[in-house]
């Protein structure tokens, strides 16, 4: 899904798309817009054939050419480049959907979004169609190079979360990481529980966090913890485990965001297919000037790829 | 003070001082036993003088010699090294006691403290004796090369410090903080508060956190927030603020411990002198080796130094 018009992901696809590394991992096909594609390639001097398909049987497969599902008619004169657009919402809305269809049904086995606009989605009315997570569902994957964090809560106030965490859903969400680790290639994950509270000692580690890794344990998943919040990230870094399970947003955003590693990804656990997208948003501000870097959506687009396959995480 | 004589301090104590630097930047003093400083020399092949004073009158202030106050006589057949043991654990207090009586009277400006145990000082009954951080009182400083952060509590449940958080307090901190950096070199302090939920949007932003800040701001103060808690230490790290005012102890200890920066230092605001200590424990296993390394307390040193002549952090 190429993202919103007005922002760069038309951009960094189609530079990803040239960089020929695509079509080594995964027969991609893009969802989006002919002519939108046809700008941002012009906007990054590059000359890669169109190719408007109906269905995915016309497709080329070739690396010079940008195979294109046109769900939807987009008249492309109809947002201005840059800024937050109505019609670049709804558009959005509509290839998510897409996206979305065809991963259910089989026609594609991955699906990855390039940066959209959530103001224009607001605009539009259609926010609703970005995955929402939503703790006992649904959860936010964040891969930074070898820190990857699962978040078992995400946009929620922090006296909330304090009342969510039971031991129920910290089992339920490291069954729900095991298996898709171990879907993914991973063997034998290694998962490490952040607690709640400094130096993980509080209540809700005692009374919920610590019972719920007991009982992963007790079903023979290699879960470790409650741990210090504050060991667990470095120790992610550093290879000892393979995936943190964060309590809060910001544990593992501050780490992520903090440490610096540029390649980062993002990914919604709990969907029935492998959906990831990127860390950045819409870059308005280097629109049309073809300089956005490509290499946070060529990293989601690998790492789909490399997850599908059962090939684990990009070293 | 040379921290637990069962522990490392003592060997990268004396490391820090062979190496030359202290002398350039302070007339130290050790307070400590000569007994135990001679065992450390040893183990680290050091061969430095041992010069016991009275008072500070007797300094020799000669880099080649260690100059170390007894205030009170250590048997140091009394303990085993590399372990817990109660009498490390009292003479530990009682070195304390003597920094801090020394810096209220004006005989030193600033103290550092290397590794004690708390487990040690536990056994004798006297963890009391190490500095306590109290929200509204004194406040934990971390240094990791450009990434700064006050803590605005510290040892305390999550839940709790929902409660704790008031418009009234972190303005109070805002001005402590303020006043120190000031007073420490920095002329235009530019300080930066985290939110305490995820992109600072909640309730305690809006009642408590924004308007602490706001009547910061009014009387002079160079603050900026609250800022989504994920951000702003990477925004510090690039040298966009001085400081960061975390709203709690994992905000700060996983942006510092995920960084990976070596250097760290800790330090207490509050105190009515400066008072640094190092980011590591006694490290027992590294014990009679020679091998600690010896920078954190080193950095703790010339940070102490730095601060107190008024020339800002370290580069």
């Amino acid at each position: 899904m190429i993202g919103d018009p007005a922002g760069v992901g038309p951009e960094v696809v189609a530079r990803s798309w040239a960089s020929g590394e695509l079509h080594q991992v995964c027969r991609p096909i893009l969802i989006g817009s002919g002519a939108v594609m046809h700008q941002a390639m012009r906007d990054c001097g590059l000359s890669l054939a169109i190719n408007i398909v109906n269905s995915l049987t016309e497709q080329s497969d070739d690396e010079g050419v940008l195979d294109i599902l046109e769900p939807t008619e987009f008249d492309s004169g109809s947002y201005t480049p840059a800024q937050d657009n109505l019609s670049c919402g709804a558009i959005s809305a509509q290839w998510l959907d897409e996206a979305d269809r065809m991963a259910r049904t089989g026609e594609c086995v991955a699906t990855v979004m390039a940066p959209i606009s959530s103001v224009s989605m607001k605009m539009a009315g259609v926010l609703d169609k970005v995955v929402n997570v939503e703790p006992g569902q649904s959860y936010l994957f964040l891969i930074s190079g070898p820190l990857r964090v699962m978040h078992l809560t995400d946009h929620m106030p922090l006296r909330q979360v304090c009342d969510v965490i039971t031991s129920e859903l910290v089992t339920s969400a490291l069954k729900m990481l095991d298996t898709a680790l171990k879907s993914w290639g991973i063997e034998k994950p290694r998962i490490v529980v952040a607690g709640l509270n400094p130096h993980a000692s509080g209540v809700e580690e005692d009374q919920e966090i610590a019972p719920g890794v007991a009982r992963a344990q007790s079903i023979g998943i290699d879960a470790t913890g409650p741990e210090p919040p504050d060991s667990v990230f470095r120790q992610c870094i550093e290879g000892r485990y393979d995936v943190v399970l964060a309590m809060t947003h910001d544990q593992g955003h501050i780490a992520i965001k903090t440490w610096g590693f540029a390649g980062n990804c993002a990914l919604v656990l709990g969907l029935p297919y492998v959906h990831t997208t990127v860390a950045h948003g819409t870059a308005y501000d280097l629109v049309g000037t073809g300089r956005a870097d490509h290499t946070m959506v060529l990293t989601a687009i690998k790492t789909a790829a490399s997850l599908v396959a059962g090939k684990g995480f990009l070293e």
